[in-house]
């Protein structure tokens, strides 16, 4: 068997020395022009001659849970494209989010600037019910996040493509409930795959039917927020803060509004990062599981769009 | 049937509508001075005449999760103390605590620093299996705190006078196993009720046990912790960070040092704060079994001290 590994932006050796030992008998290479046909790939933003060029491979395996960059390019006809399931990752988006939900709710920041000010304050605590949070996009990562997120007694909303339910959860489907799902939350949480239905999906008209004074925390794609709509929304003081992990460009454009604004925490894509050995261990069962003709989970369907 | 109110910095008229709202046929009173004997009372850091008054009281309610102060007063000889249980306030500690916890593990500080500098930046992510965290107290309110750090995939330790099981948690207890509880956390989360055996207990040759760079979470008790020894651990760089919610003095004094430190993170004893309206329900319920002569939790063991 040969694995080929095509990931921009990756260190090659640890990863080739986790999937040779899981492989001894494969052959196992970083991709370079003109290589060999390889059977299976692991790719994070390859370019198109990779593909053009890899036109018999068996298993595509992005190492990332987003395959939205991927799905643009032409891609071999008969492969099965596959992205990480958890790996690791969910965990991370729980705590991220979790900390982000905190930090608002029990207004940390307030704090901090009471401390800096020299001032033992006190600020009457808000009011648990009154804090709703909506989780947009029930994966994997999202479930694992809205289930976080009710362990802290929050009302939890879930809005999903198709129908989901999950223990403590109220859950929305489709377009039909995305207006009633935005209306009852106060504090939106993005996780969806990026698709033509769901890019630009965060933008004036539908922020704004955020609760009053609501925040927003983009952990999925730069491209489902409309950066201006959001400046909009604060500045207006519809909504209080948002954190955001992903941009439209990045990294960051340094002349960006986001690196200084007040009511906006960015950080710079670190919300929930590949790990290698869990993701090696994940993508060499599923080369196994295909090999052996057997089912796998994390299959994209490229219709979809994830 | 006669219920007094005595708490110290508390505006009485809601407590006093909600109490009257639980039993309609008793009379609810503020208490002042020569006022006739009761039969209950609930009450909040209050002077020791209240109690050389009402002799006579069968249940004293205190509004918080900790009696130190109240039990260095003298008590009516019958009376059953009673502290709350929970009533809001274990969730709020695993809000306070995990948040903490996760802005240590996930570094948010260090990201905070990198974004004012314009500065998109790349941290190799820590290791979680490297990153233990130690609760000690596992009453109520820390095992609710341990429970919510497992969610998170850290490997969690508690450390209890008596001993402790709960699921997904590595119990020590007694003074006996302390050291090695300690030598097995890298940050250490206070929950402990403030007794002549716990009072200084973090101080120069425990807090120096913990891994190297450890970080220090003290929601209990300000008398817990020798504050200069924590000082000095942070200046020889053996811990790295402390979040404190309670001190020895409060208001903490104008002039000290814990205000500006840069390595110490400070809130006004705002971790879990009372919730009126379930605290009022709880101390109804227990009023009302203890009138039925039926047993209750949270009654005090004035020798134990909590």
């Amino acid at each position: 068997m040969k694995i080929t590994f095509c990931c921009t932006g990756t260190k090659p050796e640890p990863w080739l020395a986790g999937l040779r030992a899981a492989f001894p008998g494969a052959q196992v290479e970083v991709w370079q022009a003109g290589a060999p046909a390889a059977d299976h790939a692991v790719v994070w933003a390859p370019p198109q001659q990779f593909f053009d060029e890899q036109t018999q491979l068996k298993g595509i395996f992005n190492i990332g849970a987003g395959v939205d960059a991927l799905l643009k390019l032409r891609l071999p006809p008969r492969a099965t494209v596959v992205r990480l399931d958890d790996a690791g990752m969910s965990v991370q988006m729980a705590e991220y989010v979790c900390h982000a939900v905190i930090r608002y709710f029990r207004e940390f920041d307030g704090y901090e600037a009471d401390v800096k000010a020299g001032k033992w304050s006190y600020r009457k605590p808000r009011e648990r019910a009154l804090f709703p949070v909506g989780v947009m996009g029930l994966g994997v990562l999202g479930q694992r996040v809205a289930q976080a997120l009710t362990q802290f007694e929050f009302p939890v909303l879930g809005w999903s493509r198709s129908v989901k339910a999950i223990e403590g959860v109220r859950c929305f489907a489709g377009a039909a409930q995305f207006n009633d799902f935005l209306r009852a939350s106060k504090v939106l949480v993005n996780l969806l795959p990026l698709t033509p239905e769901t890019r630009d999906i965060m933008r004036l008209d539908t922020l704004a039917q955020l609760q009053a004074g609501g925040y927003v925390i983009n952990v999925a794609r730069g491209a489902h927020l409309v950066e201006e709509d959001l400046l909009t929304l604060l500045d207006r003081g519809q909504l209080a803060g948002a954190t955001l992990d992903v941009f439209r460009t990045e990294p960051l454009p340094a002349e960006h509004p986001f690196w200084r604004h007040p009511q906006i925490t960015i950080t710079p894509h670190t919300s929930a990062r590949t790990l290698r050995d869990e993701s090696i261990a994940q993508i060499a069962g599923k080369i196994r599981a295909l090999e052996a003709g057997q089912p796998i989970v994390g299959i994209v369907d490229s219709v979809r769009g994830y």
